[in-house]
This record gives C-alpha cells, sequence and structure tokens, in this order.
C-alpha cells in the first residue's frame, strides 16, 4: 500500500471530536503519504492537515472539494445551486438549519434535528432526482449523487500518479461507503456505521483512533 | 487566572504548523475555559477547537470573528469593503496573492512573498489611513486598526461574565501584542516577536509548545 485516505470525525477523533493525540503521533510518524477526506468544509479540513500533519493534498466536503495544495488550486463538483434548491422544497416541511452556509461550495450541510428519514421519503415522493441526503452522525449533508469521497479518491489518486487500489482508507461513517469500496484496502473502525462495516475489507476492534491504529498495523504501514 | 486565551499558529504548533501533542494534552486537562485566538479564518479555529478540545468561543480573523458557540452567533467586525479597496491600490504595485478570500469576513490575508515595509511606506504616502498590514508570520494580514485580538478579548470577557484582567494570553506574534496587553496576565513564548517580548509580563525560556506548559505551570493554571 502506497498511501492513506482517512475520514477525520469519528475516525481521528472520538465521539467528542476530539483528537486521539496517540493516533496523530503515529499518523505523523507514517512514511507514506496522508490524504484527509473530510464531509466538512475546506477550512477545517486545512487546520487538521496542519496541526496533525498530513498532506498538502485534502478532500472536503464529501469529495465535491479536493484540494492540490494548501494554498494550492481546488477543484470544486457537484452542484450547490441544486442543493439550494432542494433546501428550498424542504425548508417548507422541515425547521432546516444550514451549518456554514457561507463556506460550502459544492454541497450544503444542516444541523442534525429534523426527520431525516421523512425528508428522504419527501425526495422519492417528489421524484427529485440526482440529490441525497447524507447522515455523517455530525451533519446531515445535502449533495449531488454523483460526487462522493471515492469519485475524489480517484480524482487525487490519478493527480498522485497512484491508482485508487494503491490507497488504505478508512473511516466510520456512511458517507465513506465509495471510498472504502474504491481502495486497495477499505477499513471501518469498530466505531462505524453498519452500512460502512458491509462494504470494508476489513473491520477493527477498537474504535474511533484506537481502530485506526489497529488498521495500521494490520496494513503494515506502521511496523514499529 | 480564570480563564486562557492563547494564539494558534506558532504557540500551539511549532514552526512546521504541527500541533504540539504533549501541550494539547495538558490544554485539555485544564480546568478553566480556553479560548483560541488566531488570525486565521473560522473555519480553522473551529477546527482546532474541536481537535483540541477547547471552548466553543472562538476568536478569529485577527479579532474581526468573534463566535459565542461551535454553530452559535459570530460577530464580525472591521470593514472587509475597505481592505479590498486598499488591497485594489496596493496590488497595482505588488504582485499580490489572496488567501482564503471566500472565507473571510472582516479582513484579508496576503501570501507573504511581498516587500511588506514598502507596502507599509505606500499606506503612508498615500495618506490611506484606518488601515494596517500585520505580519503574523505566517500571512500578511491587511485589516482595519480599530479591531484586533484584544478588542476581541475584551468582547469575549464580557460575554463570559469575566474581566479582562482575568485572563492568562499567551501567543507569539505582532497580532498578538493588544490582547497580550489586554489580559491580566501577558505571555510571550519564546520564538515570539520581538514586539511581543516587549510588552508582555512574561516571556517563557521554552518555545512553542514548551513555552506554553512553562506557561501554564507559572500561571498555576496548571499543577501537575
Amino acid at each position: 500500500m502506497k498511501a492513506l485516505v482517512i475520514d477525520i470525525d469519528g475516525t481521528l477523533t472520538d465521539e467528542q471530536r476530539q483528537l486521539d493525540l496517540r493516533t496523530a503521533a503515529v499518523i505523523r510518524e507514517l512514511t507514506v503519504p496522508v490524504i484527509l477526506a473530510s464531509g466538512n468544509v475546506l477550512g477545517f479540513v486545512k487546520c487538521a492537515a496542519k496541526l496533525i500533519g498530513t498532506s498538502d493534498i485534502m478532500i472536503a466536503e464529501n469529495g465535491g472539494v479536493v484540494s492540490m495544495g494548501f494554498d494550492g488550486p481546488v477543484h470544486i463538483s457537484g452542484d450547490k445551486a441544486r442543493c439550494q434548491e432542494v433546501l428550498g422544497i424542504l425548508g417548507e416541511h422541515f425547521n432546516l438549519e444550514e451549518l456554514d452556509g457561507l463556506e460550502r461550495r459544492s454541497e450544503l450541510a444542516l444541523r442534525r434535528n429534523f426527520d431525516i428519514d421523512a425528508a428522504r421519503q419527501m425526495l422519492v415522493d417528489g421524484n427529485i432526482r440526482g440529490i441525497e441526503l447524507v447522515d455523517t452522525g455530525f451533519a446531515v449533508h445535502i449533495k449531488t449523487v454523483d460526487v462522493n469521497k471515492g469519485t475524489a479518491l480517484v480524482e487525487v489518486a490519478k493527480l498522485m500518479g497512484l491508482d485508487t487500489g494503491d490507497f488504505v482508507a478508512i473511516g466510520d461513517s456512511a458517507n465513506d461507503i465509495e471510498m472504502i469500496r474504491a481502495a486497495g484496502l477499505g477499513v471501518a473502525v469498530g466505531n462505524a456505521h453498519p452500512a460502512l462495516k458491509d462494504v470494508a475489507d476489513l473491520v477493527t476492534t477498537g474504535k474511533y483512533g484506537a481502530g485506526v491504529l489497529e488498521a495500521l498495523k494490520d496494513s503494515r504501514l506502521y511496523t514499529c
């Protein structure tokens, strides 16, 4: 395995979203490039990359934003305007609170305080296609179905001169499914969503950062 | 001392901007509220607050943005439009590269690849008042002079029901001067800019995170 792509919240952090400091120290020692892949906005991922000491190549907004350098070129996909239309439709029936509205470039994020399944049913009933609601456990995202962390991994791998099969991918949430599937070794940490565990090559016993350490050892990215 | 307000880059991080993990562990153990105060954008500070485990009250953009909760109300001061006018004037003479343009709400940040003193002289010669260029060592900020981390600390203290004198403040850069002055105990870490050391109550021997640990022990915020 030649590189690692890894989710932040719930994977490198615990349920309170605090960084596992022991795991961060190990990540910092790895000799392969480490790509952070998050549903959060680029500003958040940039901070995590600097603080932890990972690569300047970053995946944000569930794959809708790929940054090829810390202050480098940013590739945006998805369709924020279409997501905003859908927000308008759902907002007629649910009391929705948008998060990080200013910073989001490819999709929208909402506070997790509404009936997500009822909202999904409304999209089905309204024949609204091409848009999905993804619950990461930290926020609900309104995004286009054509963009995800898996499509972003394909993009990043190509730009790095690698194949997606060269990557170990580690995550915990439903928004990690396509990335875990695309990678050579897809890992779900012990606290992961059942749907992610179903598609993972490896499910760790340890949760959160402890699960990451386990995966790094099992994949031989970390051999100490 | 009842609270801590602390800079991120060059204070909690090293010269490569990597978090001092040992210091982060100590910060996480403190019993007083810890407020992060950065020149960076709010998305960056929010990430640092979550990963380290500090308060949801945050100071970003050199005091121009104060957030009173993680996804809570944000108070914006400064005058971004005026900063943009000045950027236009300076841009006629220098090759300037704006950073985080989309995310900034109160001021501007530029890559540190131009003659800052020459640009400052141009502001003086052009009789452009009320605007200053602040070099944090990580970026050059174009900001209004009426807003800084010190004015933000006044605001935060008031909202927390505290006095600025109740705060220990720790920083490393010229943009920390007013905050260090406003606090009850103002600390410059060993790697700090000479202008900050000049106004500090305490200058630590240790640099970066090691200096922070020294200050936490000296101020008795950390007693283990």
